[in-house]
């Protein structure tokens, strides 16, 4: 069968017959967390013997997430808390490449960064060597619409940063807003705009796509997007892993993230149903984005392949 | 002077050579709020005077405010308490519009409306007969992301209303989410997309189009607007006056919304820099919306034509 990054054609449903092509040709795979590895804290079926299998047989795991409410270490725990043994270098999440982003764009120590989202980001900007303001801390603070009170901020943030918030308030949106427009030259940074998230098993979220969004709509200004699909989270795999994008495959369950984020860097794409993209999505002729093939769940690799 | 409704043509300054023009060929003046009448809670320099000479000379006033946080009767108890005699009849409110919208579209009664936004909203659903639901009253709940918790809402939900929201928060943006996402045929309906507002005098505060595209961000949907610019509120205007929309002058402080608004109707327009619009950005080679005139506040009118 032949490679169909990028393509329009087609998905292809994996199977006993197909399965050893995709498997051959691959030397890393890079899986999303939410809807393939697990849902909220809840695990997918069959997950850990198929990680367990793929290390196995040589391949590379790199675990990438646009889930921004975590850092790398607090995933490794995660992981660890549901049986799987992940080091925190195999996982790239948006908090981290946010805070890789102003490291990379030599973003100054001096400067402030105020977070419109949750620990994770916190952490991952404190391991970079930065100052963080902001986050759920700030979500117990209310506003007063009051005469002649002013709305103070602080004048050293150089960049806001915006991500999956369960602690979202009208404090936070109007902090983050006039750093945004008043603060010469402030970044404005969105870990990913996801639209929703399962945060549990049970249903779907409102995703950092919902808190970007509302900064925009106050700002009227577009963020610099650092999670899927845009490119540079894979920029770091590349050069930490040295292995080439054609040989690895992305994984996830989200089209127009994980698939294009895929497809974006040339690598080969399997779509997963397990969370929130379901056959009918991927099949309806609105949809533009179609992966080289697609399966109801990861685990469906070992029981093709497996013992 | 020819009109120059819907012009591109660069705004005149009003002056003492032309107001008569403008005043003399305008039996109704629409006046827009904030930044126009007031600020926050502080009134702008001689309106009282102003509104009272335009009534002496026999010219209909009508308030038509995109701000959804009062009702009707609580936007008179307002004027009243900066000394100003307005009928309720006389305001038109982005709140207001949202009730009207229901009922000139046979909402049915039976049906409830989810609130993201303040009390206006609220005590106007009422006023025309409806249910409403969340509002304030669940700006205090929190969210619980817990294994096998199903965050439930009401089936019986045929509409979400959004306007400005200062107790915006996560448990809000979820239940108006699965409202529009699950409530088969729900509406998705905006008071207004307003970027700011000057909910104090000293500055702006995320508007409505915060909390507005914060709801577009999760559900992927567009909202149907009632407030300004849309002009389904002038609707109601002219069926309730019967006065010409060209011998009605639109009064505003924004461009995009007031300005538009007017243009999209047929009246004449006149800006006020007394708001959120300052002279540079009405010259700005990026700005296409050119109101026929423009001054520094209404009291100019009063200065030009009174005792």
């Amino acid at each position: 069968m032949s490679r169909q990054v990028g393509s329009t054609k087609s998905a292809v449903l994996l199977s006993p017959d197909n399965v050893l092509d995709l498997f051959h040709s691959v030397d890393a795979f890079l899986f999303d967390c939410d809807g393939v590895i697990w849902k909220g804290d809840k695990l997918i079926d069959g997950v850990p013997q198929t990680l367990q299998f793929l290390r196995s047989k040589g391949k590379k795991l790199v675990f990438v997430t646009n889930n921004s409410r975590k850092s790398r270490k607090q995933y490794a725990k995660k992981f660890l808390s549901l049986g799987i043994t992940v080091h925190e270098d195999e996982i790239f999440s948006s908090s981290f490449a946010a805070a890789m982003y102003l490291k990379v764009n030599n973003f100054p120590p001096d400067k402030k960064v105020y977070v419109i989202g949750e620990d994770g980001i916190l952490e991952e900007l404190k391991l970079a060597g930065y100052t963080g303001l902001g986050g759920p801390e700030d979500g117990k603070k209310a506003v007063e619409l009051k005469e002649n009170k002013l709305f103070e901020h602080d004048k050293s943030v150089g960049a806001v940063v915006v991500g999956l918030d369960q602690y979202i308030n009208y404090y936070k949106l109007q902090y983050g807003t006039l750093c945004i427009r008043e603060n010469p030259g402030c970044l404005f940074i969105a870990t990913n705009r996801d639209a929703v998230g399962h945060m549990t098993d049970s249903q779907e979220w409102p995703g950092a796509g919902c808190m970007v969004a509302a900064v925009c709509g106050t700002t009227q200004k577009e963020p610099i997007v650092v999670g899927k699909p845009s490119t540079f989270m894979m920029q770091f795999l590349l050069q930490k892993f040295q292995i080439s994008p054609s040989r690895m495959c992305m994984v996830g369950d989200r089209l127009d993230t994980d698939i294009l984020f895929g497809q974006n860097a040339g690598c080969r794409t399997l779509l997963v149903l397990s969370g929130c993209t379901d056959q009918s999505t991927l099949e309806d002729a609105s949809n533009h984005i179609q992966p080289e093939y697609y399966t109801s769940q990861i685990s469906d690799i070992y029981k093709f392949l497996g013992p």
